[in-house]
C-alpha cells in the first residue's frame, strides 16, 4: 500500500469510526482518492451527486434529519465555491457537516495551474474550523496526524454550536489509490470524546426564580430547536409556571406525544389582532431556539421593550433580532427547564392568564381552520390536508418564503410524531429539493410542500432521486411566480411588479419530471389532491404533485381569514369586560 | 422623493455614467430599491434571473464577449453565496463584475434576523475590492458618496487584472422607492479616468533583446488573452524574431485577419511525440495570456527549466505552473510586442527553424484532420464541421473538460473572425449554459459546444433563454457521463469507476429542452448535423443538438490520432537526418 493511500485510509477510517455513516461525493479528478477509499469502506454509505451545489444542500438535509455529521467530498476549483449556500445555511441553522476538498499540493497554487484557486479559508467565518492537511506521508506520525484532524472535524461539527467544518487535502499525482483488502485493517488509535453540557448552579437557578415566583403573565416562545428531550421539559416548565408555549412549527412542540395543553399555535394570527395583542402583554418571555417564523410575534416583542425577555441558548448566540434582550442564559436548554421547573413546581400558581390564552387559541383556531371549506385550491390547506393526511412518524419538509409561513398558520397540533424540518438558518429558496431529499434517505416517509420558484431554483437536485431512486413526494404549489411578493408594498406598483418580483417562469414541470424517472400529477381539486397523497405514499419513487394556484387568490383567503379571526379576537375581549 | 430613492438613484446613474450598460437582477425583496431604480433607468439593460449562480454566470459570460463591466444585484442571504462560483471564476478569467447585494441594516445583523446573514467580505480575496456602503441618506455630501462608491467600483473593476468587485447595500425598510420623471434629472458630478500602461523603457528593451538576438531557437506561446490589437503585435513580434507562436485556442490568434503563417496550432499533439520534443527544445519561450489548455506543452516546458521563459503580464501575476519562469516582463502585452518588434526589426534573421516548425505543423495538421473522414460521431470531429459552417464573426463559447481539449486539437485557424471563448479563469464544468447564453446577448450567432455532465450542471440556465427569447445554438456532445476521466488512470479500475467517475445520468434532455420552449435535436449522422447546425443559426430561438457519442470510442479515436502523428513526426525527422 503506498503512503497516500495509507494516509487517506487512516483518515477515512477515523472519520467512520467517528460517527460518520454517510458521505455524498461530487465526481472530480483530484479528489480521486479520498472518493475511492471512501467508496471502499464497507460502514460508509456513499452518494454521488453532480451538482456541488445540490449535493452539499442534499447532505445538510441528511444531516438535519439524521442529527449526525454527514461528510461532503469535492474536487478542486469552482466545485468547492457551489458548496458555499449550503455551508451557510448549515452554520446558521447548526447543521454538522464534515466539508472536504481536494487541493493541488502547494507548488502548483498561485501559479496559474488549471482548476487551482485559492481554497484556503474560502468559507470565512461560515465554518467552525479550517484546516489545511499536510501533503500525503505513510510514517506513523503522519498517520496519527491524518486521523487526528479527522476525529477533530467530527468532534468541532458536533460541539454546540453545532456547524460546519472545512478540511482541505492538498494531493499530488498519481491520484489512484492502491486499494486492497488491508485498506482499514491497521488498528487506528481510539480516540473518545466526552462532552459536557452547561449547567446553571443552584443559585444561578434560584436567582432565575427569583425574578418568576410572582410575574403571572409569562410566555415561553420556542421557535426552530432539535435537542432530544426538549418538548417533555418545556411542556414540564410551561405547566410549572402555567404559561402558555406560542410554539413555532419548526420547535418539534406541536407535534408528538408530549402533553399539548399548553401549546399555542395560532398566536401568529391572534396577535395581528392590536386588541388582542394589547391586552395579551406579558411581564415575562421566555425563549428557546431561533426566532420563530411568525412576523406578527416578532413586532409585538419588538413594540414592547419593556418585557423582560429571557434567551435561552446553549451556544451563546445572541439571537435576538427584536433588540430586547434582558437576560441571556448559556445554559443546556432541557437541563435548564427542568431545573426551573422542579425549583417552580413547588409553589401553587393562578391559570387564569393561561387559561385566557387557551381560550382566545381555541377561537383563533377554529376560524383559521374553516379554510378548510375553501373548494379553491388554497395553499394554506394544504397543511390542514397534510396534518391528516400523514402517518404518524412521517417527515414533513417545508419550503420557505410562503409555505413556512402556511405552515406556521394551517399546521395545527398532532398526537402524531409528524417531524416538521425547513431550511431556517438562512431562509434561502435555494437547495430545498436537495435538503428534503437528503432527508429522506434517513427519514421515511417524506413529503415536502415547496412553492415554484424554489422548486425551479434546485430542479438539478432532483437527478439524486433518479441516480439513488430515492423515495419522497414533492407537493409543488405553482402560482408561476413568487407569491410572497404579492404581501409586500411593491404589489402596488404595477410597473415593474411582474418582471422584478412576480417574476412568472410559465414553466411546465412535467417535463422536467418525465427526465428525472419521476412520477408527476397535477391536482385541481381536493379529492384529487388526498389520493394524489396517498397514492405517492406508497409509491417508493420520486412524487411531484403539482397543484396550481393563483398568488391574488391567497393573498385574499388569507387576508380574509386574519380580518375574521382579528374580529373574533376584538369580540371575546369585549364581551369579556 | 425620499432619501433612499435619491441615494440609490445617485448610485445607479453613476454605474451607467462609468460604461455599466447590463444588469442582471435576481428577485428579491431586501434590494428592491436597487431593482426598481435599475429597472427605470433608460439607458441600463435589465436581465432578470431567479436562479442567482446562473445569473452571475450570465453576467460574466456578458462581461466576457461585451469586455464591458455588468452589474449583478441580489436580495441578502444565501442569494450572495450562490455569487461564489463564478465571482471565482471573473476573478481568474479577469472579467469586470460589479456585484452589489442588498443588506439589512446594521442593527439587524448578527442577531438571528431571518435571512440576515454575514455578508461582509463574503467572497475573502476573490474580489478586487469590497465596500458595506453607508444606509442611505439623502443630504449632498452622501449623494456624492453613493455616486464616488458607484465610479469607484467600476474604475477597479475594469483596472489590470481586470475582475470583480463587490459593493453590499444595507437597506432599511421600507423599501419601496418613490419612482418619478426626475429620478435622475439631477446632474451628477462628472468623474472621468484616465487610464495609464505599464510600458518599458527603452533600456529595458534593449536589455531584453540582448538576450534575444543571438538566439534564433525561441518559441512564442500564447494562451488565454484577450486585448485589443495583440494578435497584430504579437504576429508582427514573431515575425521579426522568426519565432513560431503556439497558439491556444483562446488566445484570439487562430482565427481573424492577421497574418498566419506562424501561427502553430497542432503543437498539444506534436510534443506528445518524444523524438519532436525532444528535437525542437527551444533556448527561449516567451509567454503571453494564460497558460495554455495542452498538457503536453506544460509537460515538456516543465521538462526543460533550463530554458529561457520570459512571461509577459501587465496585470503582475506570475502565472507559471511550470515553475520554470526566468525573466518576468510586467508591461502592456500590445506595446512590449510592438517595440521589441521595432527593435528586431533591425537584424536579419535566419528562418530555418520556423520553416521545419512550419512543415511539422502543416503535416500534423493534415493527419488530425484525417479525423473529417470519420463517420461515426467522434467529438474532435465537430471542431472541424464548426470551422466551416461557422460564418464570419460568430462567437464559439467551448464547454470545460472535453470539449476546449478537442477545440485545441480540431479548431484549426481561419481567416474567419470568429472568437472563441471558454471559461478557464478556473476551469469549471459549472455555469458554462449561462456564460454561453449572457455571451449571446451580446454577441451573435453564438453556438456552444458542451458536454453532457456540464450541460446538466447548469440546467437551469435555460430559463434565460425562455424569458429573454435569446437566440443561441448549444451543441450537447452526450456520451453519458464525464468523458474525460476515461483518459486518466482510474479509468483502469473498474471496480469504481462508473459510480464515482463515470455517473452516467442517463438523461434525455429533449424533456427539459421542450420545458424551456427551445428547439431539441438528436443528430446521429453528420449530413444531419451540418443540417441542423445550418439551420440553428437562422431559427433565432434557443437550439440544442445533442450528439450522442461513445466515451470509449472517443478515447480509442484521439488516442489512434495521436499515435499517427507521433509516428509521422518521428518518420519526419529521421528522414531529415
Amino acid at each position: 500500500m503506498n503512503e497516500m493511500t495509507a494516509y487517506v485510509a487512516a483518515f477515512v477510517e477515523q472519520l467512520v469510526h467517528m460517527g460518520i455513516q454517510q458521505a455524498v461525493i461530487s465526481p472530480g479528478s483530484r479528489s480521486t482518492p479520498l472518493a475511492m477509499v471512501m467508496a471502499e469502506h464497507p460502514q460508509l454509505n456513499i452518494h454521488v451527486h453532480i451538482d456541488e451545489r445540490s449535493a452539499a444542500f442534499f447532505a445538510l438535509g441528511m444531516a438535519k434529519a439524521s442529527g449526525k455529521p454527514v461528510a461532503l467530498v469535492c474536487t478542486s476549483g469552482t466545485a468547492v465555491a457551489n458548496y458555499y449556500p449550503a455551508i451557510v445555511e448549515a452554520y446558521y441553522a447548526r447543521v454538522p457537516l464534515v466539508v472536504i476538498t481536494a487541493d493541488r499540493p502547494h507548488e502548483l497554487r498561485d501559479v496559474g495551474a488549471p482548476q487551482a484557486i485559492d481554497q484556503l479559508h474560502m468559507y470565512g467565518s461560515y465554518v467552525k474550523w479550517f484546516v489545511d492537511m499536510a501533503l500525503p506521508e505513510g510514517n506513523e506520525q503522519m498517520l496519527r496526524y491524518a486521523e487526528m484532524v479527522a476525529a477533530r472535524a467530527v468532534c468541532v461539527a458536533t460541539s454546540v454550536p453545532v456547524g460546519p467544518v472545512h478540511i482541505n487535502v492538498p494531493l499530488r499525482e498519481p491520484l489512484v489509490p492502491m486499494l486492497n483488502e488491508s485498506l482499514f485493517s491497521t488498528p487506528s488509535a481510539t480516540r473518545t470524546v466526552y462532552r459536557g453540557n452547561k449547567h446553571l448552579s443552584p443559585e444561578m437557578i434560584d436567582a432565575l426564580y427569583e425574578q418568576l415566583r410572582h410575574v403571572e403573565k409569562g410566555v415561553i416562545v420556542c421557535g426552530d430547536l432539535h435537542v432530544e428531550g426538549f418538548a417533555d421539559a418545556v411542556v414540564e416548565l410551561a405547566e410549572a409556571l402555567q404559561y402558555p408555549i406560542l410554539a413555532d412549527p419548526l420547535s418539534s412542540l406541536r407535534t408528538g406525544t408530549h402533553r399539548k395543553q399548553l401549546i399555542i399555535e395560532s398566536y401568529d394570527a391572534m396577535l395581528k389582532c392590536e386588541t388582542f395583542a394589547d391586552a395579551f402583554i406579558p411581564d415575562v418571555v421566555i425563549r428557546f431556539g431561533a426566532m420563530p417564523v411568525s412576523k406578527s410575534l416578532y413586532l409585538w416583542l419588538q413594540r414592547h421593550k419593556q418585557v423582560k425577555q429571557m434567551i435561552v441558548d446553549e451556544a451563546g448566540q445572541w439571537r435576538d433580532p427584536t433588540l430586547s434582550l434582558h437576560v441571556f442564559i448559556e445554559a443546556n436548554e432541557v437541563q435548564f427547564c427542568h431545573e426551573l421547573a422542579q425549583r417552580a413546581s413547588t409553589t401553587s400558581r393562578s391559570s387564569q392568564w393561561i387559561s385566557q390564552w387557551q381560550k382566545m387559541n381555541e377561537r383563533a383556531k377554529q376560524m383559521l381552520l374553516q379554510a378548510k371549506e375553501e373548494e379553491n385550491m388554497f395553499e394554506g390547506k394544504i397543511f390542514i390536508e397534510l396534518a391528516q393526511l400523514l402517518p404518524d412518524e412521517a417527515t414533513l419538509f417545508v419550503g420557505n418564503s410562503m409555505p413556512i409561513r402556511d405552515a406556521d398558520t394551517f399546521f395545527m397540533s398532532s398526537h402524531k410524531r409528524i417531524r416538521l424540518l425547513a431550511n431556517r438558518g438562512a431562509n434561502g429558496i435555494d437547495g430545498v429539493v436537495s435538503s428534503a431529499l437528503g432527508a429522506s434517505c434517513v427519514a421515511q416517509p417524506l413529503v415536502l410542500v415547496i412553492g415554484d420558484l424554489s422548486f425551479y431554483h434546485d430542479l438539478n437536485g432532483l437527478l439524486a432521486a433518479k441516480l439513488q431512486q430515492l423515495h419522497a413526494t414533492i407537493i409543488v404549489l405553482n402560482n408561476n411566480g413568487g407569491g410572497i411578493f404579492s404581501f409586500l408594498p411593491q404589489a402596488n406598483e404595477p410597473k415593474h411588479f411582474e418582471r422584478l418580483f412576480g417574476t412568472p417562469t410559465h414553466l411546465s414541470f412535467h417535463h422536467v419530471v418525465n427526465m428525472y424517472d419521476g412520477h408527476y400529477e397535477k391536482v385541481e381539486t381536493w379529492d384529487d389532491f388526498r389520493r394524489a397523497v396517498v397514492d405517492a405514499l406508497s409509491r417508493p419513487t420520486l412524487n411531484v404533485i403539482e397543484v396550481p394556484s393563483s398568488r391574488e387568490y391567497n393573498v385574499g383567503v388569507h387576508r380574509k381569514l386574519w380580518k375574521d379571526v382579528s374580529q373574533e379576537m376584538s369580540n371575546l375581549l369585549n364581551k369579556g369586560e
